[in-house]
This record gives C-alpha cells, structure tokens and sequence, in this order.
C-alpha cells in the first residue's frame, strides 16, 4: 500500500493504471460502515484508492471541523489490512488555493441538511469533484446513510457527465442497531443509550408500513413518540429525489430522521 | 467526419479512442478566429472534436441568444474542410436538465465582463465543464480575444485537477485590424468602419508602452480620445489573473477594450 500525499504523485500514479479502479472518499476515522465500502471496493476493482481528508469547505463556521476526529494511523493500518492500493491523504493546501471555482448544489438541495446545513453540500459536491477528476474512478462507493449527500453525489455525475458509476452502499450498524457514524465517539453513556431510540423507529415506520399504514404524517407522528425523550431535528419522508411525500410509495421511499444528543448531531434512515 | 448528436454516441466514441484528442468548442457561426484554432487542434493532436452549442446558460435575460447567429451547414462543411474528426451538436435538452447542480466563478471574477454580465461565466463554465467531462480532450484551444473567459477557464481547469491542457490561441484580425467574432455580423457599414478604432486603440496602446509609457491612466486616457466616437464600456489594464494594475508590466498585462456600436458589443485585447 502507498501512502500519496501530492496532487503530483496521485495523477502519475493514476496515468500507469490501466484497470478499474474503486475509490472510496472518507473523512477518515474509518468505522465498520467505511470498511464495508473498501471491502465492496476491493471486491468489484482491480485497484482501489481511498482518500482521508476532512473537508473544510463542508464544514460550516461553528461546526465540529476542528474537533473532527482524526486518527491517521489507525486509518492506514486499517487501509493496509483491507488491501487497499494507495492512501490519498492531502493537506487542505494541497486541495485548495486561495479563491476558487465553486460548485453549488441546486436549489432544491436547501431542505432537510441543506437548510440546517446552508453550503455544506456545496462543499461536499466541491471536494468530490476534485477527488473525482484527481482519481478518475471507474466505481466510486458511497454509504446511504448520507442519504441526501448520495444522491446529490449521483446528480452531479449526471449533470457532469462525469464517466463513473456511484455505488450506494447499505448502513453499517452496531449489533443494537446504532448507525455507524465517526461522530458516536463524540456520545456518553446515556446518550449511547438514548441514540437507539433513532434506529429503533426507523424500524418501527418499517414494521408500520409493512402493516399498510402509508400515511406520512401518521409514521411520522408514531415515530416522534417512540423518539419522545430526544431532542429530534427532524423526521422526514421522501421520495429517492428528496421531494417530501404524502404517502410512502415502496421501493422509492426513504425515512430520515436527524436527533441531537447533546452536541452531535447522529443521522439516519431507511430505504423503503 | 461525424456528427454526433446525443451523450451516449459521444460517450460510446470516446471510450474506443486511445490517442490525443484536441477540442475547440464553439457557438458555431464559424470564422476565421475559430478555423486557427481547429487548425492549430489538427495539428497537435491525433483526434480533433468540435462542439457546436449555442449555450444558453452565458447569455443573461434580455441578451441576444435568439438572434445569436445560426450557420449549422455552413459549420459543418468549414470542420470537414478542416479535417475535423468528431463535430458535436446537442440538442438543450441534451445538454441541461431541470434543475443542475451549478458551476459557480470566484467572486474575484465579478469585474468587467463578469460585472456587466452577472452570471455569464458561471453559465461558461458550467458548460465547458460539461464538454470537458464527455469529450476528455488532451487538449483544449480557447481564443485569447474572450481573455476573461480564458483565464476562468484554465482557473476551473487548475482548482478541478481536470486533466487537460488548455491552449490560449492568438487572436484573428480581418485584413484591416477588426479582431473576428460571430458578432460581426451585426454591424452595418458605418459601424464596421467606427469599429476599427478599437484595433486601433490597442495598437496605440502599445505603441505608447513601446515608448515606455507603462502608466496605466495615461494609456487608457490616450485610447479614449483615440475612441471618443465610439460608446466605449470600458478600457482596461490587467495582469494575467485579471487584476487591475496602475502600471503595465510587460509580459504580464492585457489591455482591454468593449465598446457598443448600436446594439452590438464588441471585445478585443492585446496580450503585453
């Protein structure tokens, strides 16, 4: 495995290959969910580059940019034993200059995250692209519970005609349910706890649904109950387009729900 | 020679090319400017691809989109003359769909024609982008006479890491000094004749820098009276990345005229 920290080096690099190549973005502090997308990588490509770098310019002012947890090596011993290729882990220098072309995500993109958040997406989109045309994948993986960020991801690469398919990847969980997310370290003991509560009514909308209630409003009511104890941002029924909707439509439903325990905000959702 | 019409031809074509590919995109109504640069592709590169879109995301409410001179036939016959390989001609629809993610230029860029056409660049670039993706050129050959747009461009090109280089082309004159654009056309006899004193005026200015006149008031001053027929939106002096500058350096300015004969802006330039 080679550790690549210049612009210089990955594209020289990238000109030699000739195969496929999987590419997997992180903010490092690599959990069970990001392996799972290297593993899925290392399956589907005969090289696979990941990249750790915590992205200023998705980070609001006032957000946990310099708190993000960073754990480089246990990163890379992590990348090595899951046969990564090559570590592409830049400094924000080497990935910004001083005043630059931006991308902006579409209007549209303004609810659920895009208006707690206003500018994270563009930053989001902003460094995937970079990332993009730096490794020229042929795959590029992604987890779902970044569900609004996935599918934003997925426009672009159509709007761009950018040549690279997007593979959605399912949530990684702990055994009891919880989301994998780098910011569960952030979580005490009660809030630990307390967290599950996200998960567990995601599954109860799930099991409602499986019933044949549709309504949102009646999930989301039912779930704001199970949730009642937490301090829940938002609970949200969508479409796979991220329009609200009425009713839930299986196969293209996705339910979001956004809590705050303490100072973390943890996400998380379930496709229909 | 093949006109090629939709992504997926395009897409299916590029795939199978191994060789260098040299781009010039255009809005079509093909000139003497434009043949330089397809000229200048041929030579350089294995595989030549001309982009003939009219682009409705640069022209701002109220501009001359409609009326934007259309010589689709004509075009053709000049890029197969030229030995053009691939001319793409899409469709809008082919091109944009409802609601994009955006490509947005620095807000540094806000000046001269980003300060008269609030939005045009961003519009620019978004296509280009776009063309760069689908066509993945070696190289890419941009006129000097649209200057800002130039540097915009190689600024995209630099801040995305698109692998391409990008080709500034010397500007093309009618025999006596009026620099080439499809924008010509609109003129009558009398403008075509007042449309001179800007050539001229650029002349002068480096004239007057040959003599080592390098202040830039004194040189912009000397070009109005010079031009003091014509409505002149501005003269200006700049460094390569577009900077104002109170003396001219040689080797690192351009000098910068746009001027309204009717309802017909015209742009040129001098590289110092």
């Amino acid at each position: 495995m080679q550790v690549l920290k210049t612009i210089e080096e990955l594209q020289n690099i990238r000109k030699e290959i000739k195969g496929t190549v999987g590419f997997v973005p992180t903010m490092g502090a690599l959990h069970n969910g990001h392996i799972s997308l290297i593993k899925k990588a290392r399956e589907e490509n005969e090289i696979v580059v990941v990249s750790i770098f915590v992205n200023p310019t998705q980070f609001l002012p006032g957000e946990d940019l310099d708190k993000y947890p960073r754990k480089d090596e246990a990163d890379k011993k992590i990348c090595q034993m899951c046969k990564v290729d090559y570590v592409f882990m830049p400094e924000i220098s080497t990935m910004y200059s001083k005043e630059e072309v931006l991308v902006k995500a579409p209007n549209k993109s303004y609810v659920l995250e895009g208006k707690t958040r206003p500018g994270h997406f563009d930053g989001v989109l902003q460094v995937v692209l970079k990332l993009f045309n730096l490794v020229q994948p042929t795959n590029a993986y992604f987890g779902k519970k970044d569900a609004q960020q996935l599918s934003l991801i997925q426009q672009m690469v159509e709007n761009f005609f950018l040549p690279i398919n997007i593979i959605p990847c399912d949530i990684v969980r702990e055994s009891d349910g919880l989301a994998m997310s780098s910011r569960n370290v952030y979580l005490d003991e009660q809030q630990r706890k307390d967290a599950l509560l996200i998960s567990k009514s995601l599954y109860f909308a799930a099991s409602l649904i499986g019933k044949n209630e549709l309504k949102s409003d009646v999930i989301k009511n039912k779930m704001l109950e199970t949730m009642n104890i937490l301090d829940v941002e938002y609970v949200a029924i969508v479409d796979r387009q991220f329009n609200e909707i009425n009713e839930v439509v299986k196969g293209n439903t996705i339910i979001l729900v956004v809590a705050k325990l303490g100072n973390t905000r943890l996400l998380d959702n379930i496709w229909i």
